[in-house]
């Protein structure tokens, strides 16, 4: 069995990403053997607290008895789990930054922010703490801190990765995701998480380069990934083209980021208020400022609309769904910019945030896999090239990814 | 709009279908304008308490403050939500017994059980107290009481229905289903909850007669089903087959229901003990006998078994997908045998319980959606014929159940 020794690149302590330190051994040995991973803390471990970020709901909950499901299917494939780790507030940000737990390192950009809400799963992982970790992306809380950080990030098929003994937050949308540094280590790791499906050997049909994405980026954004699109164009020649989404999907409002952005919202914070309502108003827990901000927004929401909202990201997704083939891709930058600069008072109704979260609902609301490489910076700050497949289709996707980063070669942070 | 008047059979004290009684109005107009429906006690409805069928959960949850999702998505939608009903202790059984809170009537067999765990949702909707009731269907709960009671019952594709203020139990398996009396009324209030789906007019092009389904019930109900079974070859002439698992599968251990019992079982096993585990451990709930017994079952089941049991099931489900596309359908007896005597003692260690549950883990491990549909009675007791569709494609499924059950016309007891 083949070992990624991590190396750390900084201690424990200055990551600031673990929120508890422990070690537990595999279950059995196997694909995952002499790998160790960590775990982000909303996801339960047998013996230990889960504090979903918030000190409040670390008072208000019993200790885990029972480890999450994927917590203890990679144990029995082998892997040691090393620690909890940071975790914005009940995962309810893209930033990084926790009012009462710290911001975790971004060693890639130390000026910068890691990304949330896993943002202590990115910094332990890009820090060389553990070979791979775990995260949850519900709206981007894994593919924002990879992209950030300058490592890989997948957001599973939702639905198919547990997330029994997981903080439900947004469960249409919540999936249990994964970092590491290399694309192998992510191949594994998921393959175990998705239950063994085959890594197929099938080059993409159609990669498409969402036209719609690109433009919402920042121009340095479209520069910088410029050589990483080249190579996806060189690989599969003929085959990769730019597309919007009023064709992708045949619907001219797909077109508009403002549907989706406003669709995703609108359900997450439906979502949101249904799964932590009944706790909030027993605890009345402190939650930092930009939290709070975030729940003024849960609360304003008009739940009259939720009928007409569901219809409207079903109607978005049966586009996607149409317009994607088992074997079509689409293309786009994960983040519009390189990571915010710490500190600097960035909440949900900020440009930057606003535009992240419209391009990473594009497969929050089709329920698609996606996966974000590391292949470039801009300004000093890593930026990821993301990938998005079909439904179930992770495998290839991964297989995609992986082919893309190897021809890089040179370009990828990786090699 | 047109309005289905709900006409009591017996009253509401008779029914014990409710834990209790109230009356929310719409919040919009919409699709379902002049319905009322019910909702199962493992799903919030504002202001009211969710008891989840058992005491000690009542007693240390505080009370909701916002509705589940999926009910303000049907007020949304026009109707008008009547109360809380009965479910077995934690939605945990098939049987509709609950030790504390009572038997809720099955009208169609007063001397039978219901079936659960959605029993007070299936006994509302078939005493005619509502028009239609929400239940959840994790391994069978909306299925088996819809086929037991002589009434429609709808498992929808799995992950599409939010599940947001609703128990977390088996997350990979967990859905909100339906039932209703009548074909038109299902339709209209899934396609709500689906997000408006389009119903299809293409007919099946498959529809496989599962052998080993078939096989696994009572020969009673073989002949019980055999009319309608006969109307359906009569409806799409030279498109119904008897299939093997196998073929279906691509896969020779599929022909064996004994390794989708085990599959399904040992998952659902794992979720529930990282969902509950924790609140077990700190609560020391009171259950009652039977619910006792499925507790010792899934803390007897060894977690470093969870990736190689991930991995069958979603060998499994793969093989469904490949098998079954999107026109195609399977079919299959909803249960082995009528419903059980009430107190008759039956737990999941029984051979119904096995068999029961074998039937609805093909649904359950594949994710697809199932309806059931109320087509015959075996000595006295009601019996569903179901089946089974393509993920995604709930609305074609419906479409064909109803045009089967207008063509039965008088050998449904909806006619």
């Amino acid at each position: 069995m083949q070992t990624t020794a991590a190396r750390p690149l900084v201690s424990v302590e200055e990551s600031g990403a673990f929120i508890e330190r422990f070690s537990l051994p595999p279950t059995r040995e196997g694909a995952l053997s002499g790998l160790r991973f960590a775990v982000k803390d909303i996801i339960d471990v047998a013996g230990y607290a889960t504090g979903c970020g918030n000190p409040t709901w670390l008072a208000t909950h019993p200790k885990a008895t029972v480890s999450a499901v994927c917590v203890e299917q990679l144990r029995a494939a082998g892997a040691a789990c090393d620690g909890k780790t940071v975790t914005d507030e009940v995962a309810f940000s893209l930033i990084g930054e926790n009012y009462f737990y710290g911001t975790p390192l971004n060693p890639a950009a130390p000026d910068r922010a890691p990304g949330g809400s896993s943002s202590g799963s990115a910094s332990a992982v890009a820090c060389g703490l553990v070979d791979f970790a775990l995260g949850s992306d519900t709206g981007g809380s894994v593919r924002v801190p990879a992209s950030n950080c300058g490592i890989w990030g997948l957001r599973p098929t939702h639905g198919v990765i547990s997330v029994a003994g997981v903080l439900p937050f947004a469960p249409t949308f919540d999936t249990i995701g994964l970092f590491s540094r290399e694309a192998d280590v992510l191949v594994r790791a998921a393959q175990v998480l998705l239950g063994g499906e085959p890594v197929p050997r099938a080059a993409p049909a159609s990669i498409h380069l969402v036209s719609e994405a690109f433009e919402l980026a920042d121009e340095s954004v479209r520069a910088a990934l410029a050589p990483a699109v080249q190579g996806l164009r060189a690989q599969y020649p003929g085959r990769v083209h730019s597309s919007s989404l009023a064709d992708i999907c045949g619907d001219s409002k797909a077109a508009d980021f403002g549907v989706w952005f406003r669709t995703y919202c609108s359900l997450q914070w439906g979502e949101i208020a249904s799964s932590l309502g009944a706790w909030i108003a027993a605890a009345q827990p402190e939650f930092g400022p930009a939290t709070k901000i975030s729940f003024e927004m849960v609360n304003g929401f008009d739940r009259s609309r939720l009928a007409e909202m569901i219809a409207e990201r079903e109607r978005l997704a049966r586009g996607l769904a149409r317009g994607l083939a088992a074997n079509d891709l689409l293309c786009l930058p994960t983040t519009p910019a390189g990571a915010p600069l710490r500190n600097s008072g960035q909440d949900r109704r900020s440009d930057y945030y606003r535009r992240a979260l419209s391009l990473t609902s594009l497969a929050g609301i089709g329920r698609l896999p996606q996966v974000s490489i590391p292949v470039a910076t801009v300004a000093n700050a890593p930026i990821g090239l993301s990938l998005v497949g079909a439904r179930g289709c992770d495998m290839h996707l991964l297989a995609v990814a992986r082919t893309l980063a190897a021809h890089l070669g040179a370009a990828s942070p990786d090699a």
